[in-house]
């Protein structure tokens, strides 16, 4: 033990310092498959004070410090490395207001999204991140990810749903930016320096939430195409008729439907037959089923969409979302795989799969590439199946280079943490890394806030 | 005329670098009533090498800069102060892609707002931000300044319009990141550095924006109700009947409604009787005039609004949103007035109010106080007939404290400026204006953009 653990014990005392056998083994790894490590020390803080002071120790002593929360980070951000403290927010945990007239919500970093969604619910609103780790994931961290999710087309990233932030800087200066406002200019707008850096730059240790009016109803549509520019021309078209209602729009390549359809246990397909791509779209309004019926059956007599199911009932709804979650369960049946969570702008988008799956397979021939994703926002969600691991560093630098010639980013959702941070120069100039890295240095001099993440 | 002015005649010539007489009253001031001062010099870049050559050269000479766009800027952010030249960004106007299938424009900053709409419109889409300024205001300047308007309730500020932006750093680094997609987690989203910091860390030259599709239709009703409560309940009513498609929320108060019927030529009230408070709210969907008709049937009969009129063409339209947009003219009509752009969360709303008319009477007794905003935002805008110029500093101390004091923003739309820089501390507190500081002090070390602006 180090005399800054030492130190902090007794400042916090062993309940919020935990250190020897009583780390346990969920502290030494997020679910990004980097090899765990324990860490020197675990600290719990239980109040914004008790980080504040936790960070002014570590500061003095340059005692570097991994920031946890959920530990659902796909990028190695949260997986401590030697010598590292881990910091976490596991018990800053509980919504503190819901304000009806303002619409917001006040929640400690440390909040479990599904909680927060809960609360929303049943106080007649929508919180409406949303997102597959919703069970495990911590408020704190998807604001550090800026996580995106199932409904970005319509209410954005985190980013967007944040409305002020209480924020501990490396020093243990606490930054309260409590704002609840949707419309304040009055000087920088400092948030924005903690969303989407992944806890680099200070920790989140409370938010203010922006929530919406709950939809009266959702409607949801499997649709099949012919094509992929068709896909592009459906998107448009459900834009227009749907306006600001059009909560989902996700894609599905066959190779990914079929692989899901026939893996997949207890996932089946709604169609008698197979089609080259698949849209399942989502309608949150109040004007329900029959406009969407109405819409489709248009689109089916004009020869635009090819086959169409709507969801009758919350089970068939499921149903079809299993589709598309099965991803998960597809993870554990493809023993090795490589994937990817890039952006490439939309109009590029048909050019650089067509590239991207010879490329590959000229130097891994039995590789089978699974897409799909979230087209209206950029986004495509790649799996490779790969027989040998070593095979992966292969298919990361060829798909990560050609997602770097069509001016994509390696990073649409999951960000960069360790295992992109060799990649970012494909997404980024070295003008913008430069910048970054002064921003990190200015604002954690001593490099002690997850070093060597992003840009570290 | 002094050397670096000479060196930059040297190294870009006459045509970009004005002086003497060349310099035209017009870049003296912005729309602030800020005393006009003449420049040493007007720099008329027409590339972002030519504004990154400026940079450099003034950079090295400490030579100070005041940026200029459309200057119709509110708050004398871009009236020049002594010894400073005058960037203009009126040569870099152009818009140079439309792109349909990923919903964007890439436009020069010097592109005027009214432009960028009509080609959007032109092809299909809409740009959404829409302010009275539309047809001088330049997008960098709303970019700089982070504009709101009349959208925002749907749409969100300037901030979430942009995806991606092209910026000269004080030195002449210019950073580009021009993304054009609505997922992009790939390191630090740098473009926050520059949206609403009014021009003191870095010059905004090229953006990527975001469009929508354009709305088949617009319903438009001006609403009269008993009271603000009333106005809260009917906020949340129409958020959860149109959801999405609510794009329009503007509030006006009897005292404001009353003085721009009264002394605005060619505005008149479409109700027989006038009522304590009016709502004028817009619909953008397909579901067109009949969905709102029946909505606010259902209100009135259960007398939860008290009048009503549905716009039955743009004419009508135009002649409600004269009574909202009468605000210009009354100005010129009120000799002296302290007006107010500030944000107050919307549960506190009610008692600001009910606090700040005694106050402000009880000092000022013949004032009168016109109230109106876009309440879905927290915005309230207030007008203060004053007698004598001299009274004005005495309003603005009571407002602004009293903002403070309910946690409001000195700004919500308009910015600091130099004119409520010494009331940003209200807002803000003393750690969030040194991390605001040291970013300024980092980023611009010499302080050559935009001096004595917002935090210099």
């Amino acid at each position: 033990m180090n005399d800054t653990i030492r130190q902090l014990i007794q400042e916090l005392g062993p309940e919020v310092i935990l250190t020897g056998i009583d780390i346990s083994e969920k502290y030494h790894a997020d679910s990004s498959g980097e090899t765990a490590h324990a860490p020197v020390a675990v600290a719990r803080p239980a109040s914004t004070e008790q980080v504040s002071s936790i960070l002014r120790t570590c500061s003095s002593a340059n005692q570097k410090i991994v920031v946890q929360g959920g530990l659902t980070g796909l990028c190695g951000g949260a997986t401590p490395r030697e010598e590292e403290i881990a910091l976490s927010l596991e018990r800053l945990n509980g919504i503190e207001e819901l304000d009806r007239e303002s619409m917001t919500m006040t929640v400690l970093a440390g909040t479990p999204l599904q909680a927060i969604q809960e609360a929303a619910e049943d106080a007649g609103f929508l919180f409406p991140l949303d997102l597959g780790a919703r069970g495990s994931c911590n408020i704190g961290g998807n604001i550090a990810t800026n996580a995106g999710g199932n409904e970005v087309i319509r209410f954005g990233m985190t980013r967007n749903l944040i409305l002020g932030l209480e924020v501990v800087l490396a020093d243990g200066t606490v930054i309260t930016s409590l704002n609840k406002m949707l419309k304040n200019n009055a000087g920088y707008d400092l948030k924005h320096l903690f969303i989407g850096t992944e806890g680099t730059l200070g920790i989140v240790t409370r938010a203010v939430l922006r929530l919406f009016v709950e939809p009266e109803s959702r409607s949801t549509a499997l649709v099949a195409l012919a094509s992929f520019d068709g896909v592009i021309r459906f998107l448009h078209f459900m834009s227009r008729e749907f306006s600001g209602s059009l909560s989902s729009f996700e894609v599905m390549w066959d190779s990914y439907y079929d692989y899901i359809i026939e893996h997949v246990p207890a996932v089946s397909s709604p169609f008698a037959e197979r089609y080259p791509i698949y849209v399942l779209t989502e309608i949150s309004d109040k004007s329900g089923q029959s406009v969407l019926e109405n819409s489709l059956a248009d689109e089916l007599e004009a020869g635009r969409i090819v086959d169409a199911v709507i969801c009758k009932s919350e089970r068939e709804r499921q149903a079809v979302w299993a589709i598309r979650d099965g991803v998960g369960d597809a993870m554990a049946v493809i023993r090795d795989n490589a994937n990817f969570d890039v952006s490439v702008p939309i109009n590029k988008m048909a050019d650089f799969l067509a590239q991207l799956e010879p490329e590959i397979k000229a130097i891994l021939p039995d590789t089978a590439l699974l897409v799909f994703g979230h087209i209206g926002d950029g986004n495509l969600h790649l799996v490779f199946t790969v027989n040998r691991k070593e095979d992966k560093k292969t298919v990361y630098d060829v798909v990560y280079k050609l997602v770097g010639a069509y001016n994509g980013s390696v990073s649409a959702e999951h960000g960069i943490g360790i295992q992109k941070r060799s990649y970012l120069h494909q997404s980024r100039s070295n003008e913008e890394i430069a910048l970054m890295k002064l921003l990190k240095q200015v604002m954690d001099p001593k490099d002690i806030l997850n070093p060597g993440r992003v840009v570290g």
